[in-house]
């Protein structure tokens, strides 16, 4: 028994990390669940990796790395007397071990297209309370503080927040896996800076320049990496021919799929409807699904679909153009009517290729700020503190827009 | 026109290399070539990433690297004044390029199941052919030194031999993905010390050390990547899915599969038969394919496919002991006899999930030799130029025997 | 004869760019001069290891990395079809080489006490032009594009400029060997992302992000680095200990010092009388030169010279205190009695254990700017082409204000 | 008070490993002692950086890494349940961190030179106990255990062993710095596969490619950079320049030296009369005082010691020969003649730039062996554990010979 024990405390390898240690057998237990190995089969970048070859990392990995480094947060915060029971400790790692597990198939695609009207956070959180009764509400509190709802806030923090440790994993894993080196951050040196103040989880005074640098290489990642515009074209004509599926479904098409993939094209699920038998079938679906049906409805007598599909599994996308301001109306309907007669389909249907959209982000948000814990022992909004950085203008959403069209 | 030009000579993100330069546009043309995307979704080592979770790198990456690597390669001979003809430079990126285009899914598991009687190799050389039409002959130099038949050896000699690019390759990327850092060999001082002697690819005395560094590195990937015992089980379980699956569909049973997956189950596909659709069917098929059928097995009512379909989604896998000695019969019959009883099968489908089998691996082949130019002039094998190191003892192959059960 | 040639055509190691060649005989033969040789023995960043002990780094290696990523930007360049000449080409490896041929011993803290009133600049173009003598006036173009006089500009641009390749190499060597990864650079992209227009060095509008980075990263490095607190006092106290000696020097005070220091300490060396006498003498003083009399120092009977001699040697550092505004009149004069008292020293003498300087940065001076080459082919200064960051406001200078004193 | 504690409790930067923890305020004191901060001017790696451009990290750094590798070990074993008291345990961390604190100046060359008769571990040894004097024998286990008297025997193979913590540091440090990355040996994993049994430190079976990396690893480094051939040379006429001016000094000759320095060259220093008072001189040698004496002795009326010193500070070294055999005494003698001739020198003299020596290297011993722990819980030496690679074969130790003589 103790043999056994000892065999699922064992330790994975990690290329950023080296190794990463299972704390406990309740964490072993929960990675070993079905439902967290599922994870193993969704790409953390989606279709990223057609810009960034090596970006084919999973959610699991992801999952992993922050258990991994919410360790490190752990040791920091105690060493520094910061009081944080065993029960608090094992729930943060299994809070920010499931923070994502309700996550579709290509990460972001499904929550636009097939299974809207519900967030993969919620569904994360149905996920958690599914296991919870299987593990006797061992779960209970990580799933207080997944919710927010922990008294001590910077538990919470943790967890969700502008410099959680979510975000301190995922972008240097993007960043090492992609090669885009500018988006490195120093994830041991932001923990090393954490504290805790009045129950707010701070940043020491010397770290500000760390923060800034995180927040800058956020940025950067977000335009170059997340938003590169051959990324953004494949993710959406991903969520096109999805919705494409869809609607041939709703018609009563005959689609190829998998079962779990069929149940979420001939249902209309939303947050109402989404039972334990739909997360069931949830828990099924994963990238193989999605792809291997594209791969198979190259050859479907829908033009749309066919065509779509056609496009993304061998890689010739739509053009993309971007810029500052929106597209004329005028310029999408000239390409949407050129679509029409080239491919012989309705104008509705030229909008599955012909498409304007924005897109944004925004760098810093002073709503929840991250404070910086200055040398008289008082907090201030990382926006204010910083000297010069005039962090403030990064406040500001930067909003982009593009148009995709066939060549 | 021009600028459609420069537009093909891009560059791609690779975390191990930095940026990789495609070298003119015939070469981006054959990268963009549906045969070539279809590696993208071919792991580079099938299931090992669910012993090394890092481990997603594709097939594609792979090959994109070692044209990179046979880049450096032909400026460090040519530096040496080494004669290089512009068109075997260009010919050698592309036999580098596509020497592994016919690897099935999973990269191994086909071969030994569905697609048998055919080396990988002899399907990438009928791509090859292929190619060479659709691109009016161009590859032609390609295939000459890709088959070993062209006149300058060492050329022949980068492409395959026991220090070739695509082992530079494949050792430093297999241990970055997985973060075996002790399989990390230095590639770049490897092709620093390359030279041609009378025709002969050869590495230069003082690169002696660098030589036994790497047989013993990928000696270690393999006992401890390639040959992981975990990789191992789940390797044979796939192959044993996809062997059930072939004996059922040869009775007649129904079994959900993508089309092309499909034409290999329902046709006996051999070296004789292996015609250009066969070959347009093998292009369409990848890991999506294999791996979602799998997912969908799982419910299948033939009781061996469902079985091992679910071990291996959920990845419970079978147990395995490794040892130096055969197994003996006696504790294979035991099994067996156990989960015929334990499954209510017949003994012959309990060979599913119990079986032995050897495994080997010889780390070094005298028979064409890694040459070792000494401070003479003289070339010496490897194994007799090393000082002390008794390279000799590594010709012999270790042979170990395992034996998979279920738990 | 060949032979001899092929000898010097060798290759360097590189922890951070793995092989770097030396591109032909003339280089080789620069590197070996002792002139050169000497930057083995100066630290490049000073006294910076006694707070990140891993930045032992010298100026020669330093100044061979620049020589290495010059050879990339050549062939980046060229790829573009930008026209260098060999003749050019060799030129800017030679001035990037020499760049920094002039620093003193520590890099910066001679300049600031025992030659002043000359440049290190100015004493890397008098190295230089020594050496073109004995070279026979191989290094005229070198001299001419490192005194910003030859007429492609871009290729002045190289050398020196707000994103030259000076800038590219220390801030990714510093940011490696200090282990600060947030300062760690993608010179690789950065050079892969340079073009030239109008002959103005450009960075291509898709680069734009690299450039915020490189211009947050290089802040980052300042205030954490170069100025971080620690590494300011020991920097100033050397400053002060080489000044006591020059004082006590012109006394006729008798110091242990080395020729070449004794040289500098009791003669008064200015831009006048830098003769080429005074070059020799120069070029034979280092880091070596400088430690090993403040060594001896130690022991001297001069109260200041010893006491500041023995805190440096014992890393026992004065108490800095850093702050937005300039410290009262009062509160330095109440640090500067205290320290006269204790020691019992003079009031005058105190000064080099009590004083406040001003620090400053400028992250980005619009005056000579980084061009983005845009999608219209315009150029735009980065602080206006960034879409957001507001980089304007990191054309102020930052200045801050610190005192240091004793425990 | 709790605050100049906290203060003491900081984290230092390694390029390697990231943070590494001080783990408490004695450990701090030690580190802060002038006999520790005398290790940042001792270069780890000799005159390597002259081959090596990269290696100038110090024995400071490695001392501190081997002391973060010991804080792993510990975390591992206790783990592993491992009983290790926190007295044990602080010191074992002392013990590490004091292993070499007894290394003179370019670590091994004073040995051969002016400081022989008495070891560097033997003066570590002085060290410590001079140390733990000075801190109330706080230092008494530490002693124990680096002596290898303490009764549990695998706390004393941690520190001293074939493969204890200084050899998992100082190679991954060297093979990091040099840039020779063949030499990266996997320290994490070997720790991670450390145990305990029957007292005695063992690998755990799985680990055992691990360990036969690491010896290979060694082995490389050993041949390619410890005595690589230029070092070689470079090291010998650094010990030859510091025997004549010892000669010379015993004769009463005047020559330019620091105080330390002067004290090791004007007195007889052997184990015997090797006082207090010699180990305070000794606390005062570093590189500095060798290295500037070195360059002022370039300008030295005797022409041995200036021309080797000459020869050193513009590198340009001895030519060296190495070869399997013994030089044979006539080509030693021709060499020593023409030297002789060449520099009007006596025959004598000759032997400061004429001279031949064997260098070894034993790979593995199996007089203390790595011991495998194999499934059955047996120990295994190594190199009958190793299943083919022959292992035996490294503990004949490799003998070379060189020869130097000038160009």
């Amino acid at each position: 028994m103790k043999n056994k024990k000892h065999n699922k405390l064992k330790i994975l390898n990690d290329p950023i990390y080296g190794f990463i240690q299972i704390p406990n057998t309740l964490i072993f237990d929960l990675i070993e669940h079905p439902y967290f190995q599922r994870l193993r089969r969704i790409a953390q970048m989606g279709f990223s990796n057609l810009v960034y070859p090596g970006a084919n990392h999973t959610r699991f990995h992801h999952a992993i790395g922050c258990m991994h480094l919410m360790q490190k947060a752990v040791r920091v915060l105690r060493f520094k007397q910061v009081k944080i029971s065993d029960e608090e400790e094992n729930a943060i790692y299994i809070a920010i071990l499931l923070h994502d597990i309700g996550h579709g198939a290509f990460s972001h695609a499904l929550e636009h297209s097939i299974v809207n009207g519900i967030s993969h956070e919620e569904i994360s959180l149905k996920f958690m309370k599914k296991l919870n009764d299987e593990f006797n509400g061992k779960l209970d509190l990580a799933i207080e503080i997944f919710e927010g709802r922990y008294h001590r806030k910077f538990l919470c923090k943790l967890i969700s927040s502008q410099l959680d440790i979510d975000r301190l994993d995922y972008l240097k894993r993007d960043s090492f896996y992609t090669g885009v080196t500018e988006g490195n951050i120093s994830s041991d040196r932001l923990i090393a800076m954490m504290n805790v103040k009045d129950d707010e989880l701070v940043i020491e005074g010397k770290g500000i320049y760390s923060v800034e640098n995180f927040l800058i290489a956020r940025r950067l990642m977000y335009w170059q990496v997340y938003l590169h515009k051959t990324g953004l074209v494949a993710e959406n004509m991903l969520v096109n021919v999805l919705r494409r599926a869809k609607e041939l479904a709703e018609k009563g098409v005959e689609l190829y799929t998998s079962t779990s993939l069929g149940y979420f094209l001939y249902n209309k699920i939303s947050q109402e409807n989404f039972t334990i038998e739909t997360l069931e079938m949830f828990s099924k679906l994963d990238d193989y699904d999605v792809m291997s049906a594209i791969k198979e409805w190259t050859n479907h007598s829908d033009k749309v679909l066919s065509l779509l599909s056609k496009m993304i599994v061998d890689r010739k996308l739509l053009r993309i153009e971007i810029q500052q301001d929106a597209f004329k109306e005028s310029y999408l309907d000239k390409k949407l009517n050129k679509v029409s007669k080239k491919f012989d389909i309705t104008s509705e249907e030229s909008n599955y290729f012909v498409f304007s959209q924005q897109i944004s982000n925004q760098a810093y948000s002073t709503n929840k700020p991250i404070y910086i814990l200055n040398k008289k022992g008082k907090l201030m909004d990382i926006a204010k503190a910083s000297d010069q950085l005039n962090l403030q203008a990064l406040t500001n959403p930067v909003v982009k827009y593009f148009i995709c069209y066939p060549k």
